[in-house]
């Protein structure tokens, strides 16, 4: 039994296009992501810039999280008056802020945040706008009809490259709205569908970013899309910022990744190259 | 009284080269930084790169440490088959593996991490090789000569951007050998010497990098160089990776910083686009 969307038809396809060692690679073991075809980026003879944008949120104590509860405490460990120099200790739970997904944090065997190839984390970006649709419908879920939307407007997905959802969330980040949850608990902000996530990894996409604060919209109860994309040796962002300011196509990223061993994500300084 | 070389000369050296202002700040209090002029990064209509160069060193609970004592803790809080996901909570002090020291860590008030401007983030980058030096004197201090000698032999010092000491001291990190403490727990490893910190900061330089765990040489009680440079709205890394692998001048150094409101430096991730 295989429907159109299932592993069996992406690994096939997949194989089509000579990244079967990708997924392969997944299923045996670790240190899968050099596998994928080198990006635009790393191709290029040469990749030019004129401006930096941040694409990172300041991150603090009661910065929101997606469990609800601080995922950051400060500790002072040295004052200038005192010591003559000033230092913290951060308690800091991985997923928190403007952060990385590494594809261990939703596998049993994948690459962790440090092993990462660099080429992976500076790459093309494509920015795909949802934001009428998300302020209409919070449960919005990014369709395969976007991204074709996207291809016939802007251009290819970047093969190697990453798709940020830009759904307008990224200004609720001071407010209940950003996680925006109902009485029950339940959240409702906008995510990626899984057969988006399908057929990103179909056209060799590495990379998935939303400005929300999670891959799948706030009411998933099923991580669809993190069991979809993660596993197969691909990342995520979360938490993204100021996607309004880079172009839908010919930025390049730049994910400042933390580089600890055995991490599966964590905060991270995300810059778009322009 | 004021022998060359103290703050007041420097500050009128500056004052006279137009930067008054950035000193003016610090004195006065925090964001001074955006007071720089733009570094060549921000000023040049494009900036070229085919390659991305890692300058991370993959972080460890048992990577050396400037105290001797472990700087990093993992704590699991999430395991893929108990939880369906994996996630770890960090317990981790600032200044700990490749890392920024941002201006307010020797200051009493200066700009912290996330203070730092994005473009003073993405900067021209200039390697000096002490090597040979190092390997014959461990205590070895950058010199006002060694960096007369750069700009003779390769270029001038980049304005608004950054300079690193490669001393060789980054292939020892895994052992003894990189804190190279004595019998007394004094470290033996170089550094730069406060009059090289003040000769760059006349030449507009903002970042200041070592391959080793403090600006300073290991053997200083005094710290002039972290005195001098940071309180100036300046930053540093330390323990940088891989420096024999790109130019002496040309690279773009790229500082994934660590974007937490009042945090005085942090794990980076460090990039050079050659
Ligand atoms: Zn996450
Ligand atoms: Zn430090």
């Amino acid at each position: 039994m295989c429907v159109p969307g299932c592993q069996d038809v992406v690994a096939r396809r997949l194989s089509r296009r000579g990244l079967f060692k990708g997924v392969a690679g997944t299923l045996a073991g670790a240190a899968v992501f050099t596998a994928f075809p080198p990006p635009r980026a790393a191709r290029a003879a040469t990749n030019g810039f004129s401006r930096v944008v941040d694409l990172t949120h300041t991150l603090m104590e009661d910065f929101p999280t997606y469990f609800g509860v601080p995922g950051l405490e400060m500790e002072r460990t040295a004052a200038f008056d005192e010591n003559g120099f000033n230092m913290y200790k951060w308690h800091l739970v991985e997923h928190t802020g403007t952060h990385l997904d590494a594809p261990i944090h939703f596998a049993k065997d994948a690459s962790t945040a440090d092993e990462i190839a660099i080429d992976q984390l500076v790459v093309p970006l494509a920015v795909v706008d949802v934001k009428e649709k998300a302020a209409a419908d919070p449960d919005y879920l990014v369709s395969v009809e976007d991204l074709k939307a996207y291809e016939a407007g802007v251009g290819p997905l970047p093969q190697g490259g990453c798709v940020a959802m830009n759904s307008g969330w990224a200004e609720k980040v001071g407010g209940e709205e950003f996680r925006n949850a109902d009485g029950d608990g339940m959240m409702h902000f906008p995510g990626f569908s899984k057969d988006a996530a399908l057929y990103m990894m179909e056209q060799g996409v590495v990379g998935m970013a939303v400005d929300t604060l999670s891959l799948d919209h706030g009411a998933s109860k099923t991580f669809d899309t993190h069991y979809s994309w993660l596993p197969s040796g691909r990342w995520g962002l979360e938490c993204v910022a100021a996607l309004d300011e880079v172009p839908a196509s010919g930025a390049t990223l730049v994910v400042g990744a933390p580089k600890i061993k055995g991490a599966t994500g964590g905060p991270s300084r995300i810059m778009a190259l322009v």
